[in-house]
């Protein structure tokens, strides 16, 4: 680390105290972003394949002038009437199943998905939550306890064990037979809260189980599980905070899970930046939301929100970037599959939302925590910033912006190969 | 209402769904911010007395340049290194009393709240919250519980009735005997708490009561409150999302109350209408909520966030806003004063913040909410925006950016001795 960095994350820990995590052995002091790319103070380029926020690019241009003539025209809040705001809820609205048909504004996944479990419970009168026992769907206090909740007893919540193939809950099993095993846990779940005096209010999920791992997932696992949580009378959230916006190739995680949720959550990519994110649902659910909460939000469907979200929305559409992300993120799984090296356990994902499952024995699938960490921090230093998640932190996790193109997947394989022959070495 | 405007209306509510409240009888389409003004789709200036988002005045030239800048440049989450980001945080905390010296940045109130409260949890092992029954500190499950709580009993919360002089608890006390009357609701709802296993974490409270309808505090209520609350091992979270960024004439509300508290958060005009919130904190506070949550917030403590909420402070000061609100809001609290009109029971607030309380009888102080409704609507009509707000809907709430001139202040005066005269006679 040079000694301006240095100063510089000696200067943020004392303001924001010890804890506030950085990423990478040597942390990144960034000063410009564009496109697919980002570069350090020292005017080093690095290919950014982690990024879902800037998911048209960093600073695309068609976003930044929307969010330029906007800031110097009006930023007012949401109980003035203004086109732009409306235009962009009936737009997001329209991109949903036709059976979620309102939307509500907030700022963060995290308040979008209070808002989902608001409605969920102000529609069914019950309180229990359903999640995976790995999840992660915000900082809030409610939210905050779906966080890895698996072992962590609540009265309101049951985590499941996330369904999938790599380390199966029990090995030889067909992929049906599996699904049924998965699926036994959530009835069980749901058993357990409707017995009780909480009862089922909703199961909150990812589509991709983006924090789990992106598991390869048995059967029709997520359409089965959203029939048996709605025949105990529960509400199917679809928290797609980082599966949306195309990033798997379809605009919606759900649409590649073969169901439709009640309610689902958006954040990340949604504002490029300017925070902004939001719950769509059936009408009837916001419409009782509504009315038994008075819920505002100040900053919330703001005509900046909106310039950002429909600039967004623009260049995804008119750079058709959920093909992008298809036939990219297809061609750069192929590459990772033909790499022939020991730490590489198993290769999953969709479109361009990718795991590397990284282990020291291939045999016995034992995850690689710490090996995973040194092909992040030395690819870090060739310039390709990716990271590291899923229940065991061992997973590689490739995300880049979504302009990401068949190019710069080339140049990541051949690097990334190249990081590996040497990780490998010492 | 034009027929442009109600398909406008129309559109928002059914993608909005029902209850997605809009103010004024009659809607206002806005297009346009200009410092003190907006202006709506047909090309109606008004002079804007609500609106403390854009404190420093609307599409103000220096943040506008500055967002632009920032948002051409760069827009990362808070896990690289970035210059601006840590200055932001090492500005703002040398604002705050220097026992304040550590920020955890997030992007809503709601969210700062949460964070303050997670703290105080944290750092006492204890769970009580104190707050007042009419309070407003967000909207997320954990803080949306302080909301109005007064009369609804939750095992975790004691909501104590909030120190006023114009409908004091009992009449014909003394100032300092008022005071100790609030105060000894305060040491029974600490009783409370301390005698439960809940036990008491902290005191959340507005310094100026913005909620309430901005009440004279009787005595020194706040210090001797800070002093009881901290006597029985509990923290004093300040809530300046309201008060803050010198909307009273000091630079936050707890400087006009003569208390320091552990914990102050803040909003609203943060970030000039980019969403941003935070909590400032005793360095041993904030540490220990970090290793306790490792708290993350994607949108948050990004460069767009630091660029905004630079230029804010960079206005306030060199536009010596705090000044400028402490004047002009002296002289429109006393041309607020001098108008005879049997309406106005009471003028109270600080600084360009302040509270007509409308009422019926001026002996009885019956609170009239329809007639304080009919004075913003005709108020609108006129050109000129406030709203109303207090413990009985009826305070006329006049909260201007803070770029208000005494000219501004004349020309609302004028407006509002005719509007009140109109009132009166229909």
């Amino acid at each position: 680390m040079n000694e301006s960095t240095r100063r510089l994350a000696e200067r943020r820990e004392r303001v924001f105290g010890a804890g506030a995590k950085l990423f990478y052995d040597e942390p990144l002091e960034l000063v410009r972003g564009e496109g697919v790319h980002v570069f350090d103070a020292e005017g080093r380029r690095y290919l950014d394949l982690y990024n879902n926020v800037p998911c048209v690019g960093h600073a695309h241009p068609h976003v930044v002038r929307s969010i330029q003539r906007q800031v110097e025209t009006l930023n007012v809040h949401s109980r003035y009437l203004h086109e732009g705001v409306v235009r962009y809820a009936e737009r997001i609205v329209a991109r949903h199943h036709e059976s979620l048909e309102r939307v509500v504004f907030t700022c963060t996944g995290s308040e979008a998905n209070e808002v989902a479990i608001g409605m969920a419970r102000a529609a069914t009168g019950k309180r229990g939550i359903v999640c995976s026992d790995r999840a992660y769907h915000g900082n809030t206090e409610l939210v905050h306890k779906l966080t890895w909740a698996g072992g962590r007893p609540d009265p309101e919540l049951r985590a499941v064990r996330f369904p999938q193939r790599y380390r199966p809950v029990e090995e030889g099993l067909s992929d049906d037979e599996l699904c049924e095993r998965y699926l036994d846990d959530l009835r069980e779940a749901i058993e357990s809260l409707t017995a009780s005096d909480v009862g089922l209010a909703c199961l909150v999920v990812c589509p991709l189980f983006a924090n789990e791992g992106l598991p390869d997932v048995p059967g029709d696992y997520l359409a089965r599980a959203a029939e048996l949580v709605r025949e105990a009378g529960g509400l199917v959230v679809a928290d797609e905070v980082q599966a949306g916006f195309a990033r798997s190739g379809q605009w919606w995680g759900y649409e590649t899970a073969g169901f439709v949720p009640d309610i689902a959550t958006m954040g990340k990519p949604m504002g490029a930046g300017v925070p902004f994110a939001g719950a769509v649902a059936r009408a009837e659910l916001v419409e009782r939301f509504r009315k038994h909460t008075g819920y505002f939000n100040t900053f919330a469907a703001s005509p900046l929100q909106a310039a950002a979200g429909a600039a967004v929305l623009d260049v995804i559409e008119e750079e058709r970037l959920d093909r992008n992300a298809r036939e990219v993120g297809a061609h750069l799984a192929e590459g990772l599959r033909r790499i022939d090296c020991p730490g590489i356990g198993d290769v999953r994902g969709r479109g361009l939302f990718l795991g590397v499952d990284w282990v020291n024995d291939r045999e016995a699938r034992t995850p690689d925590r710490d090996g995973a960490r040194r092909v992040v921090n030395r690819l870090r230093e060739r310039g390709f910033l990716l990271e590291s998640a899923g229940a065991h932190f061992n997973v590689l996790k490739i995300r880049p912006p979504l302009v990401f193109g068949r190019d710069h997947a080339d140049l990541f394989l051949e690097a990334f190969e190249e990081t590996l022959r040497e990780v490998s070495r010492s």
